[in-house]
């Protein structure tokens, strides 16, 4: 069985996104700067169907997420705000479950992504997703509160913290609401030039 | 002329010291966890003429601190709060300047380290420090609040963030009241198994 993983932006002082955060604004005020590192690389565009980019350490971050992916899990906001831009043909290329209160049937799109809508909570959208991946990785997407529910149910066995070294001041807190008595170990560093990758290892 | 570099110990959700920090707790309740990576050393502990100790990739990060080393500024309580535990022979080998309002003649301690104190400002603190240091670095050694004052007038070059993988819940926050336009980029990591050790440098 695959290893169940997060990824999660924050900036220097924590911030997981900046001030009135909502649907309208899921990266909330000067929030987009958070995924600045991300962007402008060619493993983020060749995903999104674009040409160019970027190769550097940052993209090597993202390639080691999504060289042992097996399925993902995010929240209804993730969802609901990326839907429309990730189009015909969404970044995954594997199947996604999405953790939301009312029932919807399943969508397919190309590539290989589909998206599954689970109502009865994250333990069972975590048991549907490793059965879909088998001996592959399960990532849990976003947002940082799907993330947060994962970390406090100590359903994660590596978070990945990619510290972007700006200074948001105000926003949402990640570290926030957290069990203090959890127990991180950093296992791998990616130095990237726009942010610094850390993985770290949850202790049980 | 050196460059003035500043370390500080965070935790991974951005604290520099427990809740009730003070003149006689200054790392607050639960601050010691973020001195943990440290005290172990056999690098920690030869400068505080221990024996024995673990030699790591944290070990690399502190004697990197202290191989250019040619003056060091701290505040009060630092100076407070450690003059008894460093004894007759401190760990800095270099003069030391410390922020205090009332004057008070020098100190001078063995092997190389001396006190000086400064009542007119940070500004003259750090032209004294570059004086003695000549062309080796300067190094703002703490607490986090004289870190934060030297980084708020943009006297650093280098900021080291000992990243801590631990999460305090509350306490004081190190990256408040600072400037959101602070620019930092990440130059080098130094991946330890107690802490992560990212280097910035400011952008001016």
């Amino acid at each position: 069985v695959g290893k169940v993983i997060a990824t999660q932006s924050i900036s220097l002082d924590g911030y997981s996104a900046g001030v009135k955060a909502g649907r309208d604004n899921p990266l909330g005020d000067d929030g987009e700067r958070l995924h600045e590192w991300m962007v402008g690389l060619s493993a983020w565009r060749e995903r999104h169907d674009m040409d160019g980019g970027e190769t550097n350490a940052d993209a090597d971050a993202i390639d080691e997420v999504f060289a042992n992916l097996g399925a993902v899990i995010m929240g209804k906001t993730m969802f609901v705000t990326g839907e429309d831009p990730w189009g015909d043909e969404p970044p995954f290329h594997v199947p996604v479950f999405v953790l939301q209160h009312e029932p919807h049937d399943p969508i397919e799109k190309h590539g290989g992504t589909s998206f599954t809508f689970v109502h009865e909570g994250i333990e069972r959208a975590l048991g549907l997703a490793q059965h879909a991946a088998g001996d592959k990785d399960v990532l849990i997407a976003g947002g940082a509160d799907t993330v947060q529910q994962f970390l406090s149910a100590g359903l994660i066995d590596e978070l990945q913290i990619d510290l972007v070294p700006i200074v948001l001041g105000d926003g949402r807190r990640f570290f926030e609401n957290l069990p203090t008595d959890l127990r991180l170990e950093p296992i791998r560093v990616v130095d990237g030039p726009g942010a610094t990758h850390i993985r770290y290892r949850l202790v049980r």
